[in-house]
Order: structure tokens, then C-alpha cells, then sequence
């Protein structure tokens, strides 16, 4: 069974727009923040020792998807509940649920995204994810 | 055939992330702005204008994809190639295509929109699309 | 003595420029947020529960102010230090204070801001800070 | 006399804040912008250029102030005027005024940026202008 980070948000003034509801690409910032996290619980690294540990200079997204279901509004107390949904050689899934008052699904977000390196030359490059990375996700 | 709306956008520092390439949430809001323009321009009026005509109360987001091929960086001078590929009778789609160095397609998003109106108490609902706005799209 | 929040922030990826530093307009959100956070601290009261209570409809900010004295990256852990300096009839002062490490003086800001009341048609003015209001940041 | 850029800016729905208006940290952004863009102008490079021209990294903010003095929402078709009003030995001050309909002054904001380098070791530091640049300002 795969880790699942659960994340307290309290949504801002500044993450809503006229509508007074928040303004969506906000959402994709909160889920990315949910998704570095993640794997600062799974690694117990923040981004940057990661970087230095696994000759790994990020995990930029390739493809992703949210749907928007019931709207959020400033000082909002939600909950992000994310977790990597498959772990394949080089990219990784990731999900994001946002649930309001308890249960109910105000949005859903699916994050496809490659592990990089850098090569000595400075060239970046999609690398194989490193095995006990992954261990860390599936403590059994 | 539908109308295509093509806008040069000139990507800024702010837009940027550590990695020096547009941080993603970043493309949602150029994407968001390029469809207000195709709005803009195929109905001759700004969203306000709009929302007085038509009291309509925005076309607010309910799913959006995106896929990021080519990175682009601060200074780069890009195409976003925006048009509807379909109105349902209150929802819509649109389609995104960013383009660098002439004909690289660089992201792709799409979009799927509400057109919400206001009830005398305020209550925001799906509303049908005005036909002649529609119509303002299809210029056959 | 003023109340005084005390608020632990992460730097999250998204915050950071191309430079790998925090993007300074995002510094003001955060200051923003440290506003909010403080007014919902000393009244008990969220924004919106404000607005009821009080009749307001927010606190604009009319001239703000930062110094950016040590650069915070992705992954600190920052204190954002924030009080009231002075309560005016109808606009107030804020002071936020980001510390680093313990108590290092990485930016500092100003905001000068106005209490907003609505008029029966809807129209904005800059209204008269509720007594109880003030008092609740001075806990004498 | 020193050179001034003028710059056609809309405001973008997603530049607002649940007040319908500007949310001010979007602000410091349109100005960042525009800063860049006035050096683009001066120096015929986008900052990519003038960094490997220049063996310059960047012209970080240490120090702004903005007042707001008339609100913007979406849709506004605003002109920010921009020049440097100070060039010392390695700081420069920068101020922006934001015109609304023509001669309103929405916005003003001033910024003091560092002209920075980068040793062989990586290390940055707040090097010399080069009076080139300074002369470009000047067209005198």
C-alpha cells in the first residue's frame, strides 16, 4: 500500500480570484507543494539535500489533469491527500484529492512527472528513479 | 471552422522556476488569459461588457489538462494558439497550443468551461450559451 | 504591547525565481497571508466571519514597503514575525519581520493599510476601525 | 534626460483578488516586468543576452515601495511608464508609474535593484554597472 501524505491548507485572499473562489492555477501550485511534501516525508530530504544525495536536479511535470467539483474560498481549511499511484523507470504518477469539511471532494489533480539528472556536461536527461526512492513509498 | 486566436507571449523572470523554465501553474494562467482573448475577440467585448449583455457571471474551470513538451524560458517569445473545439449547450472546450521558434510545439492544454449566470438571489448556475455568441465563433 | 504572530512558513519550489531564490512578489503574499492569519489570531475570527460581524469588506492595502536583506530558497523554513504598529481612525500599519535560522533578518515589511465598509449601494469607503477590533491587539 | 518605456498592459482576470480588483503582489510582477523590459529596450538584449554579454546574473531587488492609489480590475488596458531615476556603482533605482485612462495615476512603485556578477567559484557579488549599459539610458 502506497504512502499517502495528508496536507492541512488554509486557502489565502491571494489564491482567489473575482469570483471569490480559487483562482485554478493556484490549485496546481498548492498540489505541487503537496507533491515536494510527499516526497520530503517518504525521503526525509527536502528537495535540495535529494538533489545532492541523488545527482537528481528535479522532477519537472510532463502531463497534468485536475477537475474542479465544488469551490474553495478564502480561509477555506482544506486537506490535500496525495500519493504516487505508479512508479515506472524514469516518470511517476502522482494524485492529488482535495476534500472539504471532512469528505467531500472539492478536487482531484493527476501529475505525471520524470526523475532528471544532469549529465557532467550540464545537460539534463530522464534518469531511473532510484530503487530505494521507490522503497520508500511501499513500506509493506 | 473555428475561429483561432493567436498571441504572442513574451515569458517573463517571474514566470520561472529554480530550473529557469516556466514554473506549469504559470502556462494555466497564460492559457486562462488567451482564452479571455479569444472571447474578447469573437464577441468584441471585454468579459465585464459580457457579463453585463449576456448577465452571464464567468466561465469558470471544471476539468483542464496540459502537457509540457519543450520547455521556454524568460526572454523566449512564444505563440499561444487558442479556439473552441466544441459548446454543449452550457459547457464548452478549449484547446491550447504554444508554440516556439515558429512551428515547435512547445505545451498543450485543454480546457473544459462552464457559462454560469446569476439567479435574482445570487445563486450562480450552469446556463445555456447564448446562440449568437456561439455563432461569433463560427463565422462560416 | 502589540500582538505579535509568529508564523512558520515553508519555501515551497514555486515561490523561487530562476535564480533559485524567493520571487520577491511572492514575499508579499506571504506577508499577506501573515496579515490575515494575524487579524484572524487577535478577533477569532476568519475574514468572511469578519465581514459579517463588522460590516467590512476587507483592508486594501494602499502603500506597502519590503527590504530583502539575506535570500530565502526552496525548502527553508522561515518565520514571518508580524504586529500592528499603529491603529488610525480608518488605516493601520503593519510590520512583518522574516527570520532565518533562529534570527537572521532575511526581509523585512511595511504596509499601510485602510478598514473598507459598504454603503447600502454597494459602493466602497474607508470606514472607522471598530473599537473592540483595536482592542483585541492590545491585550494590555 | 533618461530613457522612459511605456508599456500597454491588460489586466488579466487572474490578476485579481476576491475584491474584483488588482491583488497587489501581482502588481510588483507587471512592474518586474517592466523593468526587464525597459533593459531590453535600452540594451537591445533580453536578459539571457545581457548575461553572457555582460557576465552579469541578474539585477535583484533589495529594497521597494509601491502605493496604490486607484484601483484596476479585468479587462483594464493600463500603461505602465518606467525608467531609472539613479544609477550608482553597482545599485540602480528604478520607478514605475501606472496610468489609468490616460492621465490617472493608478500605481506608482520604486525599486532599488544590484547589478550582480558571479566569480569563477559561483560565488555572487554586487558588481561595477558597466558605463555602457549606464550610457544606453542616457541617449542625451
Amino acid at each position: 500500500m502506497s504512502l499517502i501524505l495528508r496536507r492541512a491548507v488554509t486557502i489565502e485572499w491571494g489564491d482567489c480570484d473575482a469570483a471569490g473562489i480559487v483562482y485554478y492555477p493556484r490549485f496546481f501550485a498548492l498540489f505541487d507543494a503537496s507533491t515536494a511534501a510527499l516526497f520530503a516525508h517518504a525521503t526525509g530530504m527536502r528537495q535540495k539535500a535529494m538533489e545532492a544525495h541523488y545527482n537528481m536536479a528535479g522532477i519537472p511535470m510532463v502531463d497534468t489533469r485536475a477537475k474542479f467539483h465544488v469551490p474553495s474560498s478564502y480561509g477555506d481549511e482544506v486537506i490535500i491527500e496525495t500519493r504516487v499511484e505508479r512508479f515506472g523507470t524514469s516518470s511517476f504518477d502522482v494524485h492529488h484529492r482535495l476534500l472539504r469539511e471532512g469528505d467531500v471532494l472539492g478536487a482531484e489533480c493527476w501529475e505525471t512527472r520524470v526523475w532528471i539528472s544532469r549529465k557532467p556536461d550540464g545537460a539534463i536527461y530522464g534518469a531511473t528513479i532510484p530503487p530505494d526512492v521507490i522503497a520508500k513509498f511501499n513500506p509493506a
